[in-house]
Order: C-alpha cells, then structure tokens, then sequence
C-alpha cells in the first residue's frame, strides 16, 4: 500500500509524549538479582525512564515487616530495611525514581493466606490497620531519613494493586479496598504532606463501577487524593498451550474507548476535573507467558498506543522492563513470551525500540496520524516514527511518502532506523538456531547483535520540501531523523571519487 | 550473476588460514595513546591477532637511547625501558605478542639525519656499529629479564624495514643493510640462540634482485637466518588531490606473480628451501590517505587476498590494525583512508569483518574458489565467506547456490552475516550525515551501531544435501555457517503459531 | 611476651596447606544476587578459592523440580534449569567450581513439612526415592550436557547436609539417611563413573557412631563412596541476646581431638584408609548472628586452625565466603555476626586476610609451632605467617624475633602486612562512626579503606642469618615475605639523601 | 612537642580554599596518552579538580597549524583540530576544564629555532603576529563551535608560559611579550567578549619589575586584562647528581613574601585593585626530577601552603597532577622526583593526600595556624587538617591537643586520617623493595596499597567541649573529622560485648 505524509510549515498536531516517563518490573524483591539490575542499566543507558513501579515492596521477600518471638519470650515487631535500602540506592543510581506501589500484605500482618502468583504475594487486608498504617509512616520516614524529603516527595504512592480483581485483593471487597485507601493516605500525609498519594489502581474489569464509586468514596470523606491511577491491556481470550498463552489483539479503538471513559468519570467530578490519570501499567497481553510480546507485531501495535496515550493520560507504564520475573514462574527459555523490554541475557525485543525511538520524539509535534507521528524539534529538524502493525493495511508492505518544509539548495541528512521481521527480530533468529533453553554468553551475544535496528541514511537536496520514503513491510517501526547540514568535505576528499575506484580488468 | 557450489563428502581444497596470525601497527610509541589501546582491545576482543608489528621501536619518541652530557661534563649512555616495558605490557595483556622489527635509528646513533614520514624516523645507518649491537643485545637482554626466555623466543625479530627503498634505507644501499643484517643477527643469536631472527623485510621494488642477494649473502657468509620476510601491496598509480591519494587496485593474479617469484628463490637455495616466508606487511595501497582503505571494496578484495596468501606463505600482516598512525601526519577526518581495520572512534571498518570472518575458519579445508572457501570443523560443521570484489562479475550481483552433504531428516541452523555497502557501511553514513571532522561520542556511537555485520538465519532441511542462496551485492562479503541441530520446544511453545497471532479486525 | 622462631638451612616440617581450595556460600538461589556475586568476585580476585559449597541446590527457589497440573488436567513433571545455569556460568566465569551438596527436598517431592531456616529448606526425606534419583541424574546429565564431562568430573559430589542433626535431616533417622545416600550415589555412578560421590556431611553431634555406621554401611553394601565429609565448629555455648548470639571459642587442643577421631575411625576400615576426608563446613561459630565473626579474634584464632587442618584432611571449607545469608533472616546491619569473609557493603573482615596470607604459603615448610608458619618458595624467598589469639599469650602482645638463614653480604626486602585490632578493623570504625545500620556508598568505602592490612617494608642484611621482629599486638596476625634483593639505584639516586632533605631553617 | 588548639563557639578565622580549584599538567600532546588518562581519572575521581592547565596547546605534537606545499604546488595553511577535541573531550568527559595556556610557537610559524625542554616546545615570538591572532581566533572558535560558548567562556585564558625567562620566551624580552599579549587579547576578545583573558603568567625572576611594567602596558594601551597570572616556586639551589636534583626548600615565611609583593603591586593600580591573582603553577622545586616532590615533607610543607595561599590569591595550580611528562626527558623510575601528586602506576605520593584532605575543609573557618586549620561545616560538625612539616617543631613529634565546642551528652564521632613517613609512604616501599625501575603491575598494586592514609576512629563524649589528641610524627599530616552521632544499636548488639568474648583457656 502506498500513502503520504505532507506536512507544510506551521502544521500541528496532538501528541503528548510520556512514553520514557514510567516502567513497570518484576517484584521488588528481584531487583536484588544481577541480571534485572544488568537489564534495567541497559533499558537506562538507551532509553533512561524516569521512574519504575511494581509490587512487592512489603512482601516478604523484601524483610521490612518482621515480627518474631525472641528467646526471651516477647514478640517483637521490628523493620528491617536492608534490602529496600539496597534497591532504592541501586535505583537512584541508575537515575530511576520509584513509583512506590504500597503492596502485597506482609503474612505475619494478613487477615488471610490468600496469595496471588507462584511467588505467592498475600493479597488479603491486613489484620489490624493500625499495624498497617504504622509500617507505612515507619517505611515512608524512613526514606525521607535516607534519602529527604526533597527527593522522597518526588516518588508517587500509589495504594494497592487491582483491588477490582478477587486474585489480588480478597472477594475484590471494594469496601475493604476504601477503607485500606483512606487508612494509606492519610498515614502518608501524616508523614508529610508534601508526599503524593493515589489510587485506586484498577484494571479492566468492572472499571467504570470502581471508578465511579472510589472517586465518590474519595469526595464524601474528603480523603487525600493526588491522582487517579489504573491499568490498560489489550488481548483478546488466551489460548493456552503447555506453558503458553497465545493470544490476539483487539482492535486499538476499541481498546481506547475503554480509556476514555476513565476519563469522562474523572471530569465528572468538578473536584478531580483534569486530575492526572497514571496509567501505572499497561501492554497487550496481561501474562506473562504470552509469546506475542517478544514480536515485532507488539513493538508497532505498542507504537501506535504511546502515540495516543498521552492525549488523556499523564503517563503510562509499560508492564515490564525486562524478564526478571516469577509471576508465573521461572521462564524455561529467554523468549518465553515475558512482559519484558528486554529478554534474559540482555537481549533486547523489539518493543524496547518502539520505546527507545519514542523518546527521541521530544518537540512540537507537527502531524499525527494512525501509523506515524512527527515532531519538529528546537534546532528545527524533524523526528518522526511510522509502524505498519499487521491490522494497518491487513499484513501488507506500506510505502510511506514523506514530504517535509525545507530551504532551497540546503543539503538534508536523513537517518533511518528499522525494526522489522527481517532486520531485527531476535525471536526468529533464537528459533532458527534451535530454541535453546539457556543460551551461553557467545548465543547471547549473538541474538543481542542481531537484535539491533538496521541504520540507514541519505543525503538530500529539495526544493520547498524534501521527500523520501519509508517502506514498512508488515509489522515494521522506522525511525527517522531529518536534519539539514552542510557538508565541508576535507581538502581533496571525494566520497564519489572514494566510490569509484575500482579493480584494473 | 548465479552460480553454484556443490560440496561432496570427502571434498578437499587447499587453504592455509593464518589470517590472525599478524597485524601492523603504526609506530611503537603510539602505543602509549589511550586511544590506540582502545581501537586494539576491540581488535583483540574479536578477532584476537597473535603477533603485532610495526616500526619505531628504537625511535626517539620511545626513549631507549639515551645519550647526554651530565651536568659532571661527562657523557653518558643509558637505557630507558620505561615506554618500552608499558608497551610491552599492554600487548601482552591484551594476548597479543610483539613481531619486533629493530628500527629506526636513534638520533644520537645515527650516521646522518635523513628521516622518514611526518614523525621523522631516521633511516641512515649507526654511526657505530657496535654501538647498535650494544642496544639490540641490552634492549632484548632486559625483555628476557622481565618476560622470561620461554615468552620473548616466541618474538620473532626482523631486521629493519624495506631496506630496498632510499625513504627508509639511506641510498637503498644493498651491501650496508647486509652489514647491518649480520651484524644484528650476530647479536640476537649472542643474547640467546632461541631466538629467531629474519629479513629482508623487502617491498616490492628491485625485490628479485634483493631477494637473491640477501639470500647469497647469508649463506656465504653463514649468518643466521631463521625466517624470511618481504611486503605486498596491490595498487596501481597514486592521483593525488589534497590530503588524499585516489588509487585502482591489480588484477589479483597479477599481484600475486610477484609474491610466486619470491618463493621460488627462497626455494632456489637448498639451504631455504621451504622456509617460512612471512608478508610482514600487506594491503591495497601503500598509503594511510588512501580512501579505498575505508570502502567494502577494500574488504572484498581482502578476503580474496587471505583466501590465497597462506597457500605459500607462513603469515601475512595486514597493515594496519588501527588509524592512531602519524606516517602522512595527523588525519583530519576518521574515514582519511587510513590502513587501519578500525577507524579512529573505534568504528569497524568493511575489512575488519574480512578478518573477523576468516578467523572463524578453522577446520578442513572442502572448497575453495576465486570467489569462496568452505571449511569443516571439528563437530562436523560448515563454515564458509563469499566474497564479490567489483572485478568478480563486473560489479554486479552475485548469487552462489550452495550445497552441502547433510543427513536426510535433519534440521540444520544456517546463520549468514552480511558486509555490504548497504548495511554495513560507516563511510556512507559518515558521509550521509555531513563528513563530521571530529565526531562526538554520540555520533561516533551511531556509526559504530551503522558497522555491524546484518545477521540472518534460517532453518534448513535436506535430503543428502542441504541447499541455499548467497545474495551478494556489489562487493559484499558473506559468512555463514551451517549447523546441524535438533529443535526441542518447550513445552507448548510453537514458533509458527506465535507469528500466526495478529489483530482482530 | 618475647620468642623467637630460628629456621637452619635444611628445616622442614609438617603443613599441609589447602585453604584456597573451598568455601562455602549461602543457599544457591542468593547466587543470582548482584551483592552476591560482587562479594565473590572480590573473594576471587585476592584469594581464589578453588571450590564452593552451599546449600539449596533443589530447593525451590532454584526452580529446578516443577510439579503443576496443565490447563490440559494433566499433571507434568518437569526441570527447569534457568537459574541453575546462570549461577553455573557466574561461579565458572569467577574460576570456581561447584562443590555440589545435593539437597534439600523440593517441596513436591517431600514426604513432609519439616523446613529448616528463615528461606524454609525441606528437610524431609523424598516421597518417591526413583523421583529423586531421577532428579539427580537429570540435574547431572544436564550439567554434562552444558559444560562437558571433562569439567563436571572435577566437581564433588556430597549427599545432603548434617543428617546427624534433626533440624537438617527429619528424625537424624539414620537408616533413612543411608537408604538416600545409596540411592544417590549409585544416581551419580549411573550418570558417569567419572563422577564422584561422598559423605556423610555430619557435623559434631553424636557424630562418632554417624561415621562408624555409615562406613559400615557402605562397605558391607559396596556402595560407591569416593570420600569422606563432615564440619567442624569450635564455638562454646551461645548467649543469645535480641538478634545475637555470643560465644566464647573452644580451645584448640580440644577442638582437633574430636576431628582426629575422624581421622582415626576412618583409617580403622582397611578400604577407607588413607580416603579424602572434606571439613566441608568449618568456622567458629555455628550460627549466623555471632559478633565473633567479624573480630580480629576470630582471624587469629582462623590462622592457628589453617596451620593444622590440613594435617590430617584433604581440604576444609570455611563456612561462608560473604554475607548475603538468610538463615536467621535477613541481617539488619553489615556487622551482625554473619559468617563471611566479606560483611554485605564487600568489606573484608580480619578474617579475609587470614585467607588472603595462608593462601600464598606455598611452598616447603620450614617451620610451623602454634602461633607461626614459614614456608621456602621456589625462588628461595621465605614467606610466613604469625598470628596472636588471645589464648596465646593471654591477652598480651607477643614479639617474635624470627632468624632466617641467608647470604652474607646480601641485601633482603622484608615485607610485612598487618591486621590487628589498631590498624585493620572495620567493625571498631563502623562501631565509632554510629553503628549504621544501612551505609550510603559512601560510608561503606570508607570502612573498605579502613579494612586493609598495613603494609611495611624493611631493608635487612645478615651474615649467616637475617633476623627481624615480628610485633602481634592482641588478636594480630602478621604475614612476611623475605626476599633477596639487589638495589640497582638509578644514576645519581641516593634514598638516603633524599629523606635528608628538609627546610631551611 | 606538646600544644593545644582550642576552638570556642563563635570563633572565625581567614582561610579561604582553593585547594581544589586548579591543577598543572605535563603538555596537553601527553593527554593522548593512557596513564596519562588514567593518572587524572584517578585525581579526579578523589579530589575533582575543576580546571586543568599546562603547556604545549600548540605544539607540533598536538598538530594543530599545519602548513605544507601540497602536490599542487601550492602552501596549505590549515588547522587540524583531531588532538586537541580528543584531549578537550577526555578532559570534559573526567569533569575538568581546560584552564588554556595560549603557547608555544608552532614551529612553521616561528621566528627562530630556539626550543624548551626535552620535548622542544619552540619559545620563540611568531613570525608573522596575523598568522598567531588567525590561529589563535581560529581555535577558539572551533572549540565554541564544538562546546558552545556557554561552556567555553567559562575557560580562563593565558597567554604564553614565565616570558620573564629567557629559555621561556627568546631573550625574556619583555616588549615582545606586551606585544604577544596584546595582539593575542585582541584576538581572544573579537571571538567573544564573553572569554576571560589574563597574563603575565610570570615567574619569580625579576618579577616586581616584570609585574608593574606588565600592568602599565596594560593600563596604558587599554588592552583587555581580566585577571593577572604568577607561577610560584619554593626550592634553593639545586644541587645535581646524576639524573636527579636535590634541593632544601625556603622557610615559608620568605616564600610568601614573594607574592604579597605581586599582590601590592597589583592593588596599586586603581583599575586592577583587587583584581584576581592566578598562581598558575606552583610547587616546591621547580624541576621534575627533584626527589623531594615524593616525599612525605613536601605533602606537609604544600600543606602548609594551601592554607595560606588563598589568603590573597583567587587559585593556586599545584604543578602537575601526574607523572606523565618529558621536560627532562621520560623518567627512569616511578619515583624519580617528578612533580606529579601520582607516580607512574597509579601510585599516590603522599602530596596527593594534602589535597584530598584540603577539598573536604569547606565550611567556614573557625581556626588557622601555622600547623592547622579547621572548618565547621553546614551541618554542624567539624573538618580540620594538622600538619608538621621537618621546620615546625624541628622534626620532632608534635602532639596537639584539639578541643571542639560540643554539647553535653551527645556522643561525637571522630575520623582520622594519617599520612605519614611510616604509614603512608610509597616511596620507602619502593626502596626497600629495591629500587625496581619499572614495577609490573602485581608490585604497582602493593605501591598502591602502601600509599594509602590509615584510618583511625574514636567515640568521644564530652561536657561543653570535646577534646582529642592528634600526634604528627615529622612530616606527618593529618585530617579528621568530628560529628555528632546517635548510637541506635541493634536489638540485643553490643560493641563491647563482642570485643569481650574469648576462647576458653
């Protein structure tokens, strides 16, 4: 399919771009692990998120609530913050902020042993709230002590993870829910006002009724509310195979539609009008054995949301950074269909470009539509992002025509970056040399050289405008660059002469 | 153009590979520079070269000679390993040993004050001999004390470089350099006769002649020679334009004659016949401003040269392994047509993969042609590079059919990595995107990431032979390797219906 | 106190030295940690343990034994070697190998619930013994798979840890214990009879009756058993107070008798005499929350234990190498008792350096007593040890004129490395400073500076002996190296005149 | 010697510290070097100088003018900035900033043959004074156009290096250098105003009379001065031997008798009262073969300097960083007297610790003498340095009593750090180990080890002040700090408990 682009001089178009603003990760307590802290340094170095959220911060693997008979008899409640202070400093130093997510239930202060996931987070109210709010402050003041106040105000708080979910808040007891939000928010601005709190952090299921209700809940009682927060995923049914579960996509629009009414309900109230709204995560599947987030049919359908996302939305969460994860277990191969950016042995999928080319899009954004967006940044050149998902022209090859504002006689470097089936596509090359289930360092390797964007470029010349094209074969992300420059080749340097020498026949 | 290539069980094909044998090197004292150790930690991190030569170990910028009035009136002769033992140090502990060449002439040493290249080496006899031998046998004698005698042996030392030209040998004169010759050699075998030492380190100018003579002269008068040693470059007439010299390359067959006739002396003698000539010195140009050095050309015809250059010869060394160099002075761009296999950025240059390539070819010998070799590794493996220098089919496209013995029912892994002046090109992209004199880190870092081998791979089945195409470009050079291998999925996992999932329209 | 050590020309004694050959770890699954693998790669950089052995090879935070009903209602059965291979591939990266301990029971394969530790470690026997042995032998072919048999042959193998205890083996059910150790050892040999397999890996209780019966077992069954384990802690009644449990230390006469009954039983078997008996667990204290680990105490009176152990066994593995440890929970500062040569933050305890001393004796011992050793190396240099626990000389400093033979009218360069209470003791610093429970960075650098052996040198001459004096102050431990040496001083250096400069006055 | 510091609330003193403003550099062609390099990284990483300043940005090493006759017949001026952006690069990329020295001649744009220094920098007025502002001009701008002015007005501006010495500047004449001066601030002024351009940069020969015709000049034609630049050396009368200088150096007070003269003559002008004073070098002896610059009497005696220094200077360069550098030629030795704070290897003098120590003193002063100085900083503790340089107390000890206003009942932490002849003291080692004329990088390493300060800590407790003893051997130094501190002990830890534990006799 052939289609074009043409955008003139003074040309606008909507485009917030949140897309480095938060990622998602496996529970805390695998953020002591060496490969997630190698992955999240790459997934830093390339595209640098500003902040990182997931659960588990007071579940039992991370030893902060500890509660114990000593050999004299009482019991002791204690904190223990040796592991949290070791990732919070792990993160700073990677130039991470935590969006803190306060979750699951400590077991020694459960009101039950329900548990979500294989590494069993208990997911039921606590027994005594009071308990409950003391471990918060404790926690809370104790950062702001490590860390300030100036730092620590920066963090969101975010209370509890999918309340509207049986699996992750037990009967998913909305009552309960608000009674555990009133109880965290005012025990955070009790430790500082400065702090920002929010909720309810809900996803898909009975959405509009939590929101509605939670919102009102929130009014009533005039509870503190800094922003509104809940989750966003787009797959169609699982079909499950063995350890896997495959899935399609649902159609973005409709996908949207879900979003957007988020949204209506928060304007609805007068006080929370315009509030930000945290997507804290979002992706296509919801599990994490699901083999379509290692394609590059995740990397142009995820394309195609972070240019719409930020229309309505503060930010959004892409769930997760990388493969470090337990929730349904250890992966038995490094492209076990994780949430991941990044795949086990530091090999990037394709989707991590979708994100490492959107944070490039920093400008004003000049034209927009369903399969591009491009951006005229201050030093006035262009940077621009075009996907061809399979739905887009059903699985065929789209042949963009681009035509940009330009100077006479100016000389243009285009640069071009592809992400594609053919040119970077881990997963295939992974397949083709067997599957291996845990690939040495020298395989690694390997896949992560194959699993970079193929970089082309080209020198331009126009009149008013400067034309090019963008081939996306089916499932394809370009990046693109249009700079003018001005080339003072060395004294005597030829790069045609260069190209033209030849061997004597 | 098509053709074919059909490998039979039990093929053979003669292919001496000592492509990582030896590299040159600018002069020894950039050696100290932080940026020349960098270039060569890449090199050696994946290519790995076993020996490293170059000239300027008894240079003024090296410092051993030292020869000063003290402020006693008295002058003083001294030694000053200092540089001498950093560099030596550093080679050793990036695995790679030192090809001594003992050259140039200290200042303070020298019979006259002719010099060479923009560092002025001086190139004219000792004013004592003596004197010479007194450091050749001080300067070796502290290695062996520092490195032990069983490492430095394995040094082989060359006298002098290209005696046969008047720039490095003051009036070319024969009889001088044999003095020179014998007198070394005397003093190498006084230090230890374990070492092994050689010559005549000749270029190709009035070489038979050379050849001959040096060879009589040895063995009239019995003086040590353990090795011989002379230089091959390709190219035809210079055109100069500005700092840059624009050249045509020979024929290959043409080029080779002159190494064949080399050979035939040496054999000529019974003495040495059969002795291991080493190419201590080869490329295309004999310049380091010389364009074509930078082009996939270049790297085209090289795999053509190192397909060839073992049949006869016991190593050949590119020159050079990097673009810190001085010879023509200070270089003005990073892609100034220097000899190095990595341009100055750390940028891999199209020849740096000739080598990368060919190290890998280690095994038996099964095919080898003007335009291809195929090995047979250990566990059964093929091996492969195909290479299509513009003089091959004219500078058309090449596509080669091969076929390889393989047992019926087995899937093979075929991985192919592609060098083509499409996708992996720095100079095209250097030039694209304006010609930058001195790149940043940021710009450098994108041309690194535009000089990657395209890596592709397929799953392959046969019958008694497995087939596939190798699409080669206009002086493109492809590898490939062919792996038998058996696909155990995890439970469930299905490639197929991963790439099957797609978007509900 | 005053003595004196004199070695003549010709001295030997008795001093078998295997402390660099193991060291044991916390339960395999840390291993993924990033603090983890940091301390180690500290460990191995200064001292380089040959081997290292741990608990919780299956436990199931290894993930290796899965047991889940399918989405199918099948039940499967599976291994998953995901994180045994990256611990693999990180210890051999780090030049260690495994010292495999096979247990404890995962928990699907346990007969019961009886777990040991904070991490919880099933210690029952397994439900279905063929399971287990498939486990093993899966786990192991594996491992031959991965790493080839010519490396996992190298790897000792030990059959579960302490069944003498109940804690650690449900009941100390003896017979049960056999019935597992012939069921794996005969797992093993089926694997390869490279492979090798020992026990009983008792510790101290009732443990002389443990190895009588054990080697009567084996031998009336013809079991395989190819050597012989068991540990060693000489500490006295715990005091426990809150999180920490004081001790005072056996003394060490007591402590070798009952390792000598060991030795004695052993021998009694005319099969077994002379067998490889393994301390694989060896410290002070047995429990992870004793202060004495992290004293100058604990170094000195580590050293007195090196100089004999190896007397009598193959090797002897001080129990653990760094702090990242969860038996007794998660620590709540980076001095509470752990059992590491290393405290979390990759400080090295006194006691690191005992092991970084011992490790380069090697050579012929001259002398040894109670409170020194001294070995001739290869090269003729003398290098010692001498420490000062406060048994020694009670309390009190020890001054140690040592007389070493030499060459008259040489010179020596004695170097002497100091750790004692004064000059290297981080806990004192970390204690001054506050006591801080997690230390920023930078706080934990400054007690990394604070953690290293005082160094000083001495020029020495001699007639028929060289003689110095060696000053322990309480708890010291000193290492010496007395080497001969020539001065060649640089033209015109004088150090001398150079200290004899000053300002004028 | 016993004395007594005794601060009370409220207590002030002058100290103004600029300790870590500035530091020298052997010439700027060096920075391509790889110790060189890792030498500063090291200074940067524990002191981070903020400006670096040296000589040589214009010679012919750094190949910036380039002037030849091409093949054309025709002389190319050129500049080629390869070099000099690698150096500026490094420099930026390690946190420092060029301080620039406008110097030496190139030598195709010299007037003369006569050169400085083994290395030959060419001290001769240009030519053709065009040709120096084009260069000069052209320079700049390159580095704006690269750095942005932003950065590079923030790089002070020197012209020429001592022009009041005749090996420096051809005759010392001293027209010639007003004439450089103002023809090169002109030029520096036309490429931005923004830049700061200074001078005479003169040393301590005839320089009142150098100092007031300088400013005259300056005052008279109206040329741009934005600050007034002397270099400052301490040493008598070199006294030679072989390669080396030995020196005593002057009693402080006559040395500072030198610079209040420039500082007089500065403020006499009306226009220039006040103006910044930059001592661009200084340091003991002014030669770098000086074996005093290893000791650990100049690292008491420089301390001594900088805490008087800023009294009336805006900086003060200590000269140089590091020990690569040629002036006299490549060293011997690690430690043969060069001015570096850091030998050959990476081996800190003792020099170095003067200024670690003086960067921590900010705050404000509360107490200064002729052997301390102390600072209280923001959050309330104390940071102090003691020195006894050989002339204090006539090399004997000195032992001060410190007393610190406190607060009854608080606990204080005490840190100390010592750098002494026994304790910190690379070259002793080096000696006694004998003399090794290039160390392999196992005895760098142990250099390195023996080089650092020890570290001792006390808990003090006081009533309405604090007070601890700091003994200086002779030519010791000493840093300590003195903080508050809470103790929170663990539940159930006791320091004291710890240290009591024993082995039973």
């Amino acid at each position: 399919m052939k289609t074009q682009i043409k955008v003139k001089e003074g040309d606008k178009a909507l485009f917030n771009n949140h897309a480095d603003f938060c990622i998602g990760t496996g529970r805390m307590g695998l953020a002591l692990q060496e490969e997630y802290q190698k992955q999240l340094a790459y997934v830093q170095d390339i595209i640098g998120f500003k902040y990182i959220r997931g659960h588990g911060l007071f579940s039992d693997d991370m030893a902060i609530y500890q509660r114990r008979k000593g050999f004299d008899g009482v019991e002791h409640i204690e904190y223990n913050f040796t592991y949290l202070d070791r990732v919070m400093d792990n993160y700073l130093k990677l130039n991470i902020r935590p969006f803190l997510e306060l979750g699951f239930m400590p077991e020694k202060m459960a009101s039950g042993d329900q548990t979500v996931f294989y590494w069993k987070g208990n997911t039921t109210p606590p027994s005594d709230y009071e308990e409950w709010a003391k471990l918060v402050k404790t926690t809370l003041s104790h950062l702001i002590e490590r860390y300030g106040i100036e730092e620590v105000k920066k963090w969101p708080i975010e209370v509890w993870n999918e309340p509207n979910l049986p699996g992750f808040w037990k009967g998913a007891d909305m009552q309960e829910y608000f009674k555990l939000y009133r109880c965290t928010a005012l025990a955070v601005k009790e430790v500082s006002c400065e702090l920002k709190v929010g909720g309810p952090a809900i996803c898909g299921v009975d959405d509009e009724r939590w929101m509605r209700e939670f919102l009102r809940f929130v009014q009533s009682l005039n509870v503190p509310l800094d922003f509104v927060t809940r989750h966003h995923y787009t797959s169609c049914q699982l079909q499950i195979d063995g350890h896997y579960s495959y899935i399609d996509l649902h159609k973005p629009s409709e996908a949207f539609a879900v979003l957007e009414k988020s949204r209506e309900i928060v304007d609805s109230f007068s006080e929370f009008k315009g509030m930000d709204i945290h997507i804290t995560e979002f992706n296509t599947s919801y599990v994490p054995n699901a083999p379509i987030h290692d394609t590059n049919l995740n990397a142009a359908y995820v394309a195609h949301m972070l240019s719409k996302l930020g229309d309505k939305h503060a930010s959004y969460s892409y769930w997760t950074f990388g493969d470090v994860f337990e929730e349904m277990g250890v992966a038995y191969t490094p492209f076990s269909g994780g949430f991941g950016l990044v795949a086990n042995g530091i090999i990037p999928k394709p989707t991590f470009w979708t994100f490492a080319f959107f944070k490039e899009l920093k400008g004003e954004a000049v034209f927009k539509s369903e399969n591009a967006v491009i951006v005229k940044t201050e030093d006035g050149s262009y940077k621009g992002c075009a996907w061809n998902p399979d739905f887009y022209c059903e699985g065929n090859e789209l042949n963009i025509n681009v035509s940009l504002p330009c100077t006479e006689g100016q000389n243009y470097s285009l640069l071009i970056k592809t992400v594609d089936e053919e040119c970077c596509n881990p997963l295939k090359v992974w397949h083709d040399l067997g599957e291996v289930a845990t690939p040495k360092e020298e395989l690694n390797k390997l896949l992560r050289d194959a699993a970079k964007p193929q970089i082309t470029t080209k020198l331009l010349q126009g009149k008013d405008s400067v034309a090019f094209d963008l081939l996306l074969t089916k499932n394809a992300i370009k990046y693109f660059e249009l700079k003018a420059v001005t080339i003072k080749s060395d004294r005597g340097y030829s790069y045609e002469r260069t190209m033209a020498q030849h061997v004597e026949l």
